[in-house]
């Protein structure tokens, strides 16, 4: 398969806190896994910090595979300093050592419209 | 009013970073302001560090104008250590500042499933 999904999250010294994203991983995987004809694209989950795997360490797996096209999603709620600096040095890194594969960022998941309204709605029904 | 929603952010040293939140702000503001009878609820935004008001700056602004029952919706993708040991820790000592005011913390806004569900929809249309 030569599309792959990857997700990116921040990475935590807590080992509790990479669950929400496996089990986020393993939803996706399983709806792929659901559709009759063959998967879109593959899916796999890497960490910036503190958790393992890295990006760097997924994208190299993928490339290994032959994976030529590589979108990463952030499992961000907004674009800071680690979007604006830290993803993009660790793509120039990944990307000096594929230099023909195609790899893209996404703005992170927390700003994109569907889920800020479904965020909103969740906030509406607090009370 | 008593009922006071506190979205509490993770703050950051880029200022942009703010903006989604703040936006985030502003939509549940305008919201209310909609709706045609006394909003149910009023609605805040606090910083956990980095950036201000902070979750103790905004309890005592609340508190000094009679607020009486806080809910404090964490905007996280998941609850990790920032959530299992810095927000109780912060929740307790303005509990300690304001003991006649009832102050309670949800899950992380990313783990809801209202939330997650969006999430999936929006990683299944990435290619």
């Amino acid at each position: 398969m030569s599309r792959h999904l990857i997700l990116f999250a921040h990475g935590s010294r807590d080992p509790r806190w990479r669950q929400p994203f496996e089990g986020f991983h393993a939803k996706l995987l399983a709806e792929q896994g659901a559709s009759a004809a063959q998967p879109p694209f593959s899916v796999h989950l890497a960490y910036m910090e503190m958790t393992s795997p890295t990006l760097g360490e997924v994208v190299d797996a993928i490339v290994a595979e032959g994976g030529s096209k590589l979108v990463v999603l952030p499992m961000f709620m907004a674009a800071g300093a680690h979007l604006a600096h830290d993803l993009p040095r660790l793509l120039e890194e990944v990307a000096a050592r594929h230099p023909g594969v195609e790899i893209q960022a996404l703005p992170p998941l927390g700003e994109h419209p569907a889920v800020v309204e479904a965020m909103l709605r969740v906030a509406q029904t607090v009370f």
